[in-house]
C-alpha cells in the first residue's frame, strides 16, 4: 500500500519518571529513549533512533513528550501505538501516533514546550500524591509568585535560572503561572525552549517569594542581573512534568494529540 | 495538667494500599494497623490496640480513614501528629488528631463511610494513573451506570454482593453516583456500612452495565435476589479509596477533619 520506502511517524508519550534515569539515551541504565527503542526494535524489526522534544531530567515525568523516527513498517500508526504498548513496561505509555511530514523532528521543529510543576502545600505530606507533587508544609502565598512569574514571561536572558553554559541562555517565555487547586499549588510555564533545570530553579525562586523571604522586585532584578547559579537551587524532580509540545500544524498536529479514540 | 488517667483521640489517616496486606493486624506481614501501631508506641512508650473505622482490603488507599486509641499521653493533638508522622513511612500519614469522647469508638460510631473507586477510561494506559485507577479501555456509557446506580440507595440486602457469610447483608446505601471527568470515571458510594467486597464487586458489575452487557432491570433484578456471588468478581483493589467516615458530632467531629492548620 506504502509507495514511500520509509515514513516519518510521531509519538505522543506519557511516563512516570520515577523509575527513569531521565529521558536520553545511557548505557546500561533505564531510560525512556532507551525503552521506546527497544520496543520499536521488537515491533518493527529495525535499528530505529528516536528525536525527543524535551530532554527530561532523572525523575522528571511527561504526559505529552513528543518523539519522531523514521521506520520502514507499513503498520497504521494506531496498529504502531498498540504494538509498542503491548512490549512497553507500566512506566510508559504511548498516548497516540501520527503520520508526520518527511522532514518533522520532534526537537527541532518543537513550537513551544508546557512544563507543569506540582507542589502539595499543607501540614502533613500526602502518600498519595508524594510521587507527584513536592511537598512544602508552609503556606505559600500565591498572589506574588504571580506576579513574579509574570516578570518571566517576554524574551529575556535566563542565565540566573540555570547553570554556566557557554551557549545562548536567552528564552521567549509565553505563559508563566501560578495557582492553587485545594492544597496544590501548581507552577505552569509555556516557553520556546528551556534551559537546564530552569523550571526547578524558578520554582525554587518562587517558593521564596511565597515565603515572603524573596521580593517581586527582588526576583526581577535576579532576572535582569544575568549571573549562573544566581537563583535558588532546583526543586526535586518528581513534582515537574512535561504536558505538551507544540507544533505548526502542517509538520504535525498537536491539536487533539490527546484525544480518545475510544 | 490533665487530670483524667488516659484519654481517648481520633486521629484521620491517609494511606496508599498498595504496600500494604490491608488494614487489619497480621503476623510479619506489613499492615496499616501494625505501622500506626508501632509509631503509637515509639512515640508515648504505651502498647496501644487502634480501632479502626473501615477495615480497608490489600491494596485499598484511603484520604480519610479514621482510627481511635486510648492512650496516657498529655501531648497535644496536633504535636502527636507530627510526632506520629516523624516515624511513619512515606505510604502513611496522619492528616490529623483529635480528642475524643472518652468511649469514643472508630467503628462502632461511625454513621456512615465514603468510598470512591476510579477507573481509567481510555485507549492507552496511563502510566501515571496506574497505582489509582483501574484501567478499562473500552468505552463506558455513564448514562445507565448512574441509572443502576440509583437502584442501590435505600435500605437493601446486598448478599448479591458479596460472598457467602453467616451475618446479616441488609445496609443503607445514602448515595451511590457515577461520573465522568475527562477520561476518569468515579463511583461513589456513602453507606453505613458496606459487605466484604461489596464496592468492588458492585463496580466490576457496573462496568458490565457501562458496556451493554447488563440492563439497568436486570442490576436491579440482581439486587433482588440476594444471591450470593451473583454480581460480577471484584475489581482490583487499587482503584478503590476510602475518602472519609461520618460520625456525630458530639463523639468527634468530622466536619473540617481535613481542614488545613498551615
Amino acid at each position: 500500500m506504502e509507495l514511500e520506502p520509509s515514513r516519518r511517524l510521531a509519538l505522543v508519550v506519557e511516563y512516570d519518571g520515577t523509575d527513569y534515569c531521565g529521558f536520553q539515551l545511557q548505557v546500561a541504565l533505564p531510560t525512556v529513549q532507551g525503552d521506546i527503542e527497544s520496543a520499536l526494535t521488537k515491533v518493527t524489526g529495525e535499528t530505529i533512533r528516536i528525536v525527543g522534544a524535551g530532554r527530561t531530567d532523572s525523575g522528571v515525568h511527561a504526559r505529552g513528550q513528543v518523539v519522531s523516527f523514521t521506520t520502514l513498517s507499513t503498520l497504521p500508526p494506531e496498529t504502531m501505538v498498540r504494538a509498542l504498548n503491548f512490549y512497553l513496561g507500566p512506566g510508559i505509555s504511548v498516548r497516540s501516533g501520527h503520520l508526520a511530514a518527511s522532514d518533522f523532528d520532534a526537537r527541532r521543529d518543537a513550537l513551544s514546550r508546557e512544563y507543569r510543576y506540582t507542589i502539595l502545600n499543607r501540614s502533613t505530606p500526602s502518600p498519595l500524591e508524594r510521587r507527584y507533587a513536592c511537598f512544602v508544609p508552609w503556606r505559600l502565598d500565591i498572589d506574588p509568585m504571580n506576579a513574579a512569574s509574570g516578570c518571566l514571561v517576554g524574551c529575556h536572558d535566563f542565565a540566573s535560572f540555570t547553570g554556566p553554559t557557554g551557549r545562548s541562555t536567552v528564552r521567549e517565555v509565553h505563559r508563566a503561572e501560578v495557582s492553587r487547586v485545594g492544597d496544590r499549588v501548581y507552577f505552569d510555564m509555556v516557553a520556546n525552549a528551556f534551559l537546564n533545570r530552569q523550571v526547578r530553579c524558578t520554582v525554587g525562586t518562587l517558593i521564596r517569594v511565597g515565603l515572603g523571604r524573596l521580593g517581586v522586585e527582588e526576583f526581577r532584578d535576579m532576572i535582569r542581573a544575568k549571573k549562573p547559579g544566581l537563583a535558588s537551587p532546583a526543586v526535586p524532580p518528581h513534582g515537574l512534568c512535561l504536558m505538551r509540545v507544540n507544533y505548526q500544524e502542517n509538520k504535525f498536529s498537536a491539536k487533539g494529540q490527546l484525544d480518545e479514540n475510544l
